[in-house]
């Protein structure tokens, strides 16, 4: 019998030197809503995405002609050729084409793992690709929590709750670690209407707040694409076995 | 009427530096063992409790003579007088006596709370005082849980649950903390047998390893004490109102 795979998860950014990545396939989430929107990006048939730090350097690529996407706390940078909503990305536009991608949480996140074994993007969107990629593949797991701010925050967990039920459902798996136990469980206690249940999330009164809460179903909505992104050098690609 | 106070939970020292301590009550928890340990010393007539934050620092209280209660990694120090067993302190011996106390987690998270307006030792064994006590002062209240090597464990955040619970169900007090909400769903989770829940936690397989795990039920006892153990100075001491 072969080995079981262990599976972690990391609730926040600030924790992440915690964990050993290097022989890891790390998958990042930003529920709401930077990894749902690359999974949308991707299924729209965008080449690639290029993550970007901070304002600045996402200014100098909207100098250099590029198409860019950015937030800040929310708010669409005002040189941005749009924001981060999913929506955004449903667009005959952006096929085959290079965007430069800044957000509040998600990009700073992207770049902290960035030396992992493979750093998948995952969202509901692409939830089942993503669970058969990471039965299949060799590597021991870390869902990678973006939470808001460096700390916690429920939606992402209850995402890592969701694939971290389904892999334990699976041979090749255990965990001996804290997180993802609760993790599991706030996604058991999330049931049947994970919506309700993120009634109590801080970010999604934030989203609110700005007249942003409109993707939030949309991005708890399983399987819209088989694609799953992943960090090649300093772009984000179509992960392809080959 | 006057402002609702906001009640916050910090599931590791790692996350610490995200809130705002200075003007807060700071609950701190280790509840395997640390906290309970220091909650049962003070029952049984201790002193004072000097939290040392390594082990050369332990050694030379002892070689200056005083008691030495001390483990790393759960194995009590060759030079200590005992471990940090909370089933150490219930001796008559300790009555009065200033004890030096090094752990793992529990001490290294004191003096990173320090600058806490009060720094409170919170646990099980003082439950009740400790929530009339934050009921009736004035400030907002942050629960700061040791949990195991900067990361987030079970036990603390379930403790958490307990008192946030206890808190948000009296007028004075509100959260907008996405720990506060999980550590509450997931105390609720554990009813109504905590200590079945607890089979799930990594550091109770780690207790039992050690020969340790015969101290988690009563760690998890309610109200074995009225006193309160607040940080003065570089020491712990029972907090009076005067």
């Amino acid at each position: 019998m072969s080995r079981k795979k262990t599976i972690e998860v990391c609730f926040t950014p600030a924790l992440l030197d915690l964990y050993e990545i290097e022989n890891r396939n790390v998958v990042l989430v930003d529920i709401l809503r930077a990894t749902s929107a690359i999974c949308t990006a991707f299924s729209w048939g965008v080449k690639e995405i290029i993550p970007v730090g901070n304002v600045e350097e996402a200014r100098k690529c909207k100098e250099k002609g590029m198409i860019v996407a950015g937030e800040k706390d929310g708010i669409v940078l005002d040189f941005a050729d749009f924001g981060n909503s999913p929506f955004n990305f449903m667009n005959d536009d952006i096929k085959n084409t290079s965007i430069a991608y800044c957000t509040t949480n998600g990009t700073k996140a992207i770049q902290k793992a960035a030396k992992a074994h493979r750093l998948l993007i995952g969202s509901y969107l692409n939830f089942s690709a993503l669970k058969s990629f990471l039965l299949n593949d060799t590597h021991d797991v870390l869902i990678f929590c973006s939470g808001w701010k460096n700390k916690f925050n429920l939606e992402d967990t209850l995402f890592a709750g969701a694939l971290t039920e389904q892999l334990l459902k699976e041979e090749p798996f255990s965990t001996v670690c804290d997180s993802a136990v609760a993790s599991v469980d706030l996604w058991n206690l999330a049931q049947p209407d994970v919506m309700t249940y993120l009634e109590k999330a801080a970010h999604r009164h934030r989203l609110r707040n700005l007249g942003l809460d409109d993707v939030i179903e949309f991005c708890h909505t399983f399987d819209k694409t088989n694609i799953i992104p992943v960090l090649s050098g300093n772009k984000i690609i179509a992960f392809s076995e080959s």
